[in-house]
């Protein structure tokens, strides 16, 4: 099953640096899809320190506990994403096709498998039958690079219609460093880690706790901020790798989270999540429209986020945007039902400048004209101002199609 | 704009009998809708107490707020019903509706303002023209008779397909009472007051309080176990009136909740309320299917409840649903992703009797080929096992099609 193209695509895509300390190449294992790229091998320069958020489902995937325990030990060697089979769901033999993949992995890299980490991403349930890897890795590894970045986000694909990449390049006393990073997105994309898989690289040097930070930190506004359709992956992966190649170029490492330099490295980190993150969801199953929620004047910026994933989640609202229609009374249900602070005498609403609803009813100077002019766009923006408080937040989603409906009533056949 | 009736419509509707104290008739006031009627007047005999259910949104319609303060009362003489308007995010034009619309229908029924109870629903943000109802409630009044309840419940229909009734009669002491119920639905369904509006009429004498502890109970596993999209509506209202008429016929009337013979009535509304619940399941937009999800030894209710609304108001599942796709997978994300307790590797999961996934994994004795013919169905039964505890609950949906992108992109136009 293939669809068009996104027209929400980027009309290009930056050319991802080199980094220092990173090389991958990719390869076709026939897993699920025929004829197209479906693993993705990363090896890392010794002393590379890693870090990682992951989905909170209660139901997550062999390779997520995988990564999860070996993170603890703060360093990677190794990366081998798949996709086609999420390898979720799958018992016992999930555990052993994850042990026996890091296994190959270690062999071909020459690295313990605690220092490998695996991503699985494609269908849940179905057995990932690790022997698939077995001599696929090695001749991998055999032809593993610098780049280019944009081989690596496509062999991550599932439904995604385009290759996902971003990248900031920053100077801190002096030293240039670099951070990229990829991503897959398309669906079962929600709150609490949104995007199933993405990878970040950069060749600072950060210690563990350090990069931790900046990642645990960087997924909230970008990441978590995205809803396709409300539905938590079992699978969802954000591991960032900093292979500490900066070192040698003079800047010292960043040991704690306090350091002073954190914060620009952070504002590189956050701007290629968000980048990323928006790229999730300007590529939604079946999207046409990407739209930006901004709810300002809450009580706190969780209760702003809250109303603002409410109505980023609504399928009414979802459908009226693919509809075109500027139908602001589903906005108000949606802040009505998010069950925050909330006066539906004090709401306003604007559909990009076009205010449409003030003081709890229909702007008086409200053209109708200027509202559905603005829904034709194909990015729309949705403000919301609650009127009860200082608190503001902005969230990314799509509109509901009947792509939707098509690309996942047949998934799986 | 209009839709073929569901596939899900019942093939027979039940004749509902007249409950003494309840008059009724329909008319067009053309509100919205042409050709059709769109209002429904219901007169009730003195001594006719009331009780109600209303919406938990933060910005409830105009009427909503007139029929919480008035439940005070705990006396109906009348119920207006307008369909193609819900006079909600109206300001203090949608509060003057209410107030102008109960005074006319006072001075046509004969009563005091506060003994009237007012419901709406179609559109929001639209101001609702009360002298609409100037002359019609008059008119209307003239012609109220013991039935048919069928075009009651026909005249508050927005996007429904078909209309909805059900009724239940009962003996207590040798007096037969009845109660009969109306309801529409169609979108922006969701928990927490599920259905739009619902009316349930009984000739059984109840005090206001006893019939608040019945119809409070009712809604938990009836409406509140529906969702047709995870969109709480502004409007949600159920109201019961009971009319007192069986204490003429020698049935003593029923003070408080603690009367013993309140389960046997409690449960002959609980059916109406089910039956009602259901049918609205079955004529969500664009359903094809009506779904039944069942969760099982959950640590709670109330954790069941969530686990269970998780499944049923996934996009994923609901597409898969649509595509007839046994898609189990996301049944466990979804589980996943409801943030209850819950154990991978003691998950089962049911499709109809097929028994799809166990202990955390693929049913071994999975056969794709039975899981797949249950998905033919009209009816589809989901249970899931969770394996923690005693706790189960079970909640009612239907799937997400095509034609619910189709009717909700275009309702305003």
């Amino acid at each position: 099953m293939s669809h068009a193209v996104s027209p929400l695509a980027p009309k290009s895509n930056p050319t991802l640096p080199a980094i220092e300390g990173v090389r991958f190449a990719t390869a076709e294992a026939g897993i699920k899809y025929k004829g197209r790229t479906d693993v993705l091998l990363a090896a890392f320069d010794e002393g590379t320190t890693v870090a990682g958020v992951f989905t909170t489902s209660k139901c997550p995937s062999a390779p997520v506990d995988w990564c999860r325990a070996n993170l603890a030990g703060g360093k990677a060697r190794a990366l081998v994403v798949n996709s086609g089979n999420a390898n979720a769901f799958t018992g016992r033999r999930g555990v052993e096709t994850v042990t026996i993949t890091a296994d190959i992995a270690a062999r071909a890299v020459g690295c313990a498998p605690s220092e490998v980490f695996l991503a699985s991403t494609g269908v849940i349930g179905e057995p990932l039958d690790p022997t698939k890897f077995e001599g696929v890795l090695a001749e991998t590894m055999t032809r593993v690079a610098a780049g280019p970045y944009l081989d690596a986000a496509k062999a991550i694909m599932t439904t995604d219609t385009f290759a996902k990449v971003a990248t900031r390049t920053i100077e801190i006393d002096g030293v240039a460093a670099t951070v990229n990073g990829i991503a897959k997105g398309a669906g079962m994309i929600a709150p609490d880690m949104a995007t199933m898989l993405s990878f970040l690289f950069t060749d600072l040097a950060i210690a563990p706790a350090a990069l931790q930070a900046i990642v645990s930190a960087g997924v909230v506004d970008s990441y978590n901020a995205t809803t396709i359709d409300g539905d938590t992956s079992t699978s969802d992966t954000v591991i960032a790798f900093a292979t500490a190649k900066t070192a040698a170029r003079g800047l010292a490492p960043i040991e704690t989270a306090d350091d002073p330099r954190l914060p620009a490295v952070a504002a590189a980190f956050d701007a290629v999540m968000l980048d990323l993150a928006k790229l999730v969801a300007r590529d939604g199953e079946g999207a046409r429209k990407f739209v930006t929620i901004t709810v300002e004047g809450a009580v706190s910026k969780a209760s702003a986020r809250r109303i603002a994933m409410s109505i980023a989640n609504s399928p009414l609202v979802k459908t009226a945007i693919a509809g075109e229609d500027a139908n602001w009374g589903r906005v108000v249900m949606a802040v009505g039902k998010a069950g925050e602070p909330a006066d539906r005498d004090r709401l306003a609403i604007w559909f990009g400048d076009v205010r449409v609803a003030v003081e709890g009813e229909r702007d008086p100077a409200y053209s109708e004209a200027a509202a559905s002019a603005h829904m034709k766009n194909d990015e729309i923006e949705i403000r919301v101002e609650i009127g009860l408080g200082e608190a503001s937040d902005t969230v990314y989603t799509c509109d509901l199609t009947k792509d939707y409906v098509a690309i996942n009533g047949d998934y799986r056949s």
